[in-house]
């Protein structure tokens, strides 16, 4: 991989992995769970999307568990949120925008870093970014017993989707650039905010066929 | 692998994952998710075997990230679901149906894969086989929030093990053929009807002990 | 790995399968699953932890699939709770201590397999060891559908943490041999065990903060 994309790749980890331990220790707090619950929910949400991509395009060991500058920006921000947190009601609120931002970050940083791997293919490294951004929101919500959000109503998945196609893509134009990413990032984190405010929802099944 | 065991391989496990996409969109729909939770949740079961199982035996990126073939009989699934579903009483059923169906496919899909890779001893093939054959489903559960069917009440696990066994002593003699795989597949999805059909039930720890 | 590493290695991988599989046998009992739901959350809870430690170091197939020794370990400890089992108030306590024993053992094994293992860093060995240690029990309480003990009060992780951090500082130093190892497990058991027995507790978050 080129400097600028290893450095644009560990700025973009370096902030999906800091935003989701803040939404995980958040769940945690919100969950009542004592300083080492906070701990571990927040590096789990932090660490276990890019370790399932590491492990998917055959990184191994994975950076979430090598590298200590991602370790340290996970333990530090389920610190800063046992610390400091907000009311109950805002929790939720608050969650949701970190959570939007570590979709963009990860989404981005996900394919970025499958699509510059040996072996991996352009749809693989799509369904691979999708994957980084979801995942380490569904460890948090497996963990703290509750239903993932991307299965829940409103758009998460999508924006998710369209980030990691436009990294892809510019892989392929051979038009990967930094500002290319950080826009990317912006977009889904854009995207899946304007989901949250304007309560957009995809259609659900038809009530009437399921009595 | 020889090229017959490819496409017997392909064409189980195009048969497992748009089976098991059906069951995970069912369930989906049963919690009334959105259009795009049903999508995530079937991609999710229906992918999620074959993916741990490429992981376990080392061949990565999975097959169920990077073949598009797999991808779209997945998505295409869980659209089918979405779009014309049965009424939330008879959904149930058509979960148990599918889930043998699936059953079957992975399990064979699995052990197949694992004794014709380098390195794998035959006990963690019939191990592969099991995990693959189980796991689309226990994701399907966890992610949507209940117990997996794998432990509930009810042969489960044991006809998966059967017809793994079955592929891996075929191997051992020499003779895997394609018949022999899919008459295995048959026979798990048969058993496990069977156990369905005539609520087969294993012994429960005995209740006065549990006072 | 010198022979005397692997023999220990063996042993303690050993003593944390059957000590986990009593566990996750314990629990299943307790939901009430059948033979086989308490032989597969039995194996699930022995096996997991390892599964994904080898997982994490890149050493596929995993020894839980494919050492017929572990494989058995857990089969036995599954049938012997099964077929033994103490009544329901007294279960939790046994869980607790049995669940104390694999931390032990497990946190002692996987950090030594992987600080063991060509290019794991000391820090990702140390990581290894407490996902190792805790990812049995986590495993079995998301099947058995409650939240993990890891995350709910009193100090889990930190037991595990300390263990991990001796096995590596020792073999830093050169000086791994048997009696350390044994000695990191039984301090890690002994501190777990403190921990429950005096009810000692983490902080939790402020209440006042919460409302």
């Amino acid at each position: 991989m080129p400097t600028s994309f290893a450095s644009a790749q560990l700025a973009l980890d370096l902030v999906g992995v800091f935003v989701f331990a803040l939404s995980g220790g958040l769940v945690a707090v919100k969950k009542r769970f004592d300083l080492f619950g906070v701990l571990v929910l927040a590096c789990a949400a932090a660490l276990g999307g890019g370790i399932v991509r590491d492990l998917l395009i055959g990184a191994v060991p994975p950076v979430g568990i090598s590298d200590w500058r991602l370790l340290t920006a996970a333990a530090l921000g389920g610190l800063v949120t046992f610390v400091y947190h907000p009311g109950v009601e805002r929790i939720t609120r608050f969650v949701r925008v970190l959570d939007a931002a570590g979709l963009g970050a990860f989404a981005v940083a996900g394919s970025l870093k499958a699509v510059t791997t040996l072996g991996v293919s352009p749809v693989a490294a799509v369904l691979v970014g999708i994957i980084t951004a979801v995942g380490g929101g569904v460890v948090r919500d497996l963990l703290a017993g509750q239903v993932p959000e991307v299965l829940r109503r409103e758009l998460y998945a999508v924006p998710a989707m369209l980030g990691a196609v436009l990294v892809v893509v510019a892989a392929q134009l051979g038009s990967l650039q930094d500002w290319v990413l950080w826009t990317a990032a912006g977009l889904v984190f854009a995207l899946r905010m304007l989901a949250v405010r304007l309560d957009l929802n995809a259609p659900t099944p038809l009530r009437s066929n399921v009595t």
